[in-house]
């Protein structure tokens, strides 16, 4: 992880309650605190998600869809609750996974005595092992129980798997003489590169937006937050971001709003926060960097650069040594597959250091300034591509030999 | 790398001879041997070349290529020579490098007494920074004077960088009661994903081929195998891969000729071996993994499912590991982006062991030996689609901490 995140403060929104309990899916010996967290969305709230587009999704992901649409269909008020286990994902589980993750709300439905329709899972941890829902069942009372408005940070340490930090940030703004709140947490370390979703993130609002307005929201701000980071370019299983408004504040919000672009603008920021703190926490990471494409014809072009730039290795370990080896960056960017990409035209900058133009080295290239900012814990790279008025920005990790620590001990 | 090849065997072929020298271009305390090599395709030699696909190419790759295409537009007869460094791309140079390239081509020409259209340069090394041409005219002499026709194994050891073994390998047949050998070299070990050629490889037949003959079987051999593998997924700005016919073996080989297939088969063969050895090789390699994906619809989507798996950083970090971790194949089977697939059809085999069929753990899965599987050197990896009637495979190698280490101290 590139900082510590020693205490989280996170604000309640009116409306939303969370549980925790340690139901031993997680051990305990590995992991901090606990590995179920209940989240409650008072009656009348409304609900969005983005789901992972890997096509083995895990079985919870599913369910949750289905569970879903059918409240949106059913335009059922009931209060909602979002139960996620970490510790074991609950994918490449085939039909038991279904079988079990459906029990599992089942079982969390009879505690909270209400429609198992209305509980929501969600798994992130381990692929391909068995969900002992026994487990869940002897803990569910107490989950129940433990429901609270002050619990968001409990809540975003049970979520945690290879996370070293808990990870939540709250906004406010006044509209029309009334306070209003967003607060979201998330997870993700590893297998990092979401795709309309990431790996698990709560966000929620207390105030009013119908279902349409809030569904096209979080479509919004996800491209410019979870969508634009890569860890190892892996998309998980269980890539899933729920967006929830209670209208609890008393203010009800749509796009003919005067506050609407200043809402939606909080709420990018939110994301944005969110995200980028799961790159500051990427597994063995040192280095938060921030790759700017500039000057490209279209978004795609744009991304496929920065894409190719934040996912190479040679790249992400020359990060991870401080070393101004700016040659691999270059043939990164020459290899993203741009079409008729004019090299000559090409500039890359090192936060404001002009490292490369005309193909080359740059002629004002100072390699003690290069070095010094390769030493840096948050760095910037722009690649000016200077053939259109498109930009786009992805945030990434280096390479580090902790990440092959991780990820070669995380089974065992 | 995953095994040692001490000593390489490579016969002569008539008509080519080998030099090599030390010009000082790679450090001699961390490199064995020599840094240069010069290859002599004697007068009436055929030549067939592809290059890198990386839009940043490296100097001597553009003066190669404008080299070639004016010895077979003026069909002139006379030898061509090849002039490898090692230590040093000269990519990332600009025009300064195509003049250093240039001018390093007309130095060794004055040595040998030809036209310097007649030499072509090819460099590896570290990117981005200036050829010192007067470390390759200070021993262009000695190189030219060293031409053997035994010197495959010395020019092998030359054109290595990060490798630790030379590659060479040379196969032989009988046609209409002659000999007809083919003999060829290569290096690279990180920075590999070629893309229509590889880093470097330089492959040569006494057979008479003309040179429209020679560039198709060429395109074609390079499809199924320097095409076919990868170590990081990073296209070099050096790749260039050359193979040449002397016709000094008196015998004249086309499409219409009855031993065409066999010897098409032969190079083939010779090339899977010469791309196998760089990822026996590659930078920090403890396995060799072969990845099969049959019953695709296309070549397209194998290659998708097949790199998708290959470049996987959580995948090559679990067979590091040795951890029967299957469900990051599976996770990165269903992210490769192949639309319409019915995950439940999937069956992934390791080796012979069945472990994962309709959508999760197959229930002949056995961990014992999957594990047993994943503790060998050399390990198979089969996805079955079962959508279509395509296979496609391809090679790549793990991802280790000595990956991290090489590649965190290479310029350093």
């Amino acid at each position: 992880m590139v900082s510590a995140n020693p205490k989280i403060h996170i604000l309640p929104v009116a409306g939303v309650r969370w549980g925790v309990a340690y139901a031993g899916i997680k051990s305990s010996a590995e992991y901090p605190s606990s590995d179920l967290a209940l989240m409650e969305l008072a009656s009348g709230s409304q609900c969005a998600a983005v789901f992972t587009q890997n096509a083995f999704c895990a079985a919870p992901i599913t369910v949750a869809k289905n569970k879903l649409a059918s409240i949106a269909e059913q335009k059922n008020s009931s209060a909602i609750y979002l139960l996620i286990n970490s510790g074991n994902a609950n994918a490449g589980t085939g039909d038991e996974g279904c079988r079990a993750a459906e029990l599992s709300c089942q079982l969390v439905a009879e505690s909270i005595n209400c429609d198992a329709q209305q509980v929501l899972p969600f798994s992130t941890g381990v692929i391909g092992q068995s969900l002992q829902v026994e487990k869940i069942q002897a803990v569910s009372d107490a989950l129940n129980a433990s429901l609270s408005t002050d619990s968001w940070p409990l809540a975003a340490e049970a979520i945690m798997t290879t996370d070293t930090v808990a990870k939540g940030f709250s906004r406010t703004m006044g509209i029309d003489g009334k306070s209003v709140t967003v607060s979201g947490i998330c997870k993700g370390a590893g297998m990092i590169r979401p795709n309309m979703a990431t790996m698990l993130a709560y966000v929620a609002t207390d105030a009013e937006l119908d279902s349409k307005d809030l569904q096209e929201l979080l479509d919004h701000v996800i491209q410019c937050s979870f969508n634009r980071i890569t860890v190892d370019g892996d998309t998980s299983t269980n890539d899933a971001c729920v967006l929830a408004a209670t209208g609890q504040a008393g203010i009800k919000l749509d796009n003919k709003h005067d506050a609407w672009h200043e809402f939606k603008s909080m709420l990018r920021l939110l994301f944005v926060d969110l995200a980028t703190a799961i790159i500051r926490d990427a597994e063995g990471a040192s280095k938060f960097i921030t790759i700017d494409v500039k000057g490209g014809r279209s978004s795609a072009e744009c991304l496929q650069v920065a894409y190719a730039v934040a996912e190479s290795p040679l790249v992400k370990t020359a990060f991870f040594a401080s070393d101004a080896n700016w040659g691999r960056i270059l043939a990164a960017v020459g290899r993203a597959g741009v079409e008729h990409l004019d090299v000559d035209a090409i500039e890359i900058y090192l936060d404001h250091l002009l490292i490369c133009q005309q193909g080359g080295q740059a002629s004002t290239y100072d390699e003690q300034q290069a070095m010094k900012i390769m030493g840096q814990q948050d760095i910037s790279v722009t690649i000016d591509l200077q053939r259109g008025s498109v930009d786009e920005r992805v945030w990434t990790s280096d390479l580090s030999l902790d990440y092959v620590h991780i990820n070669a001990d995380y089974r065992s």
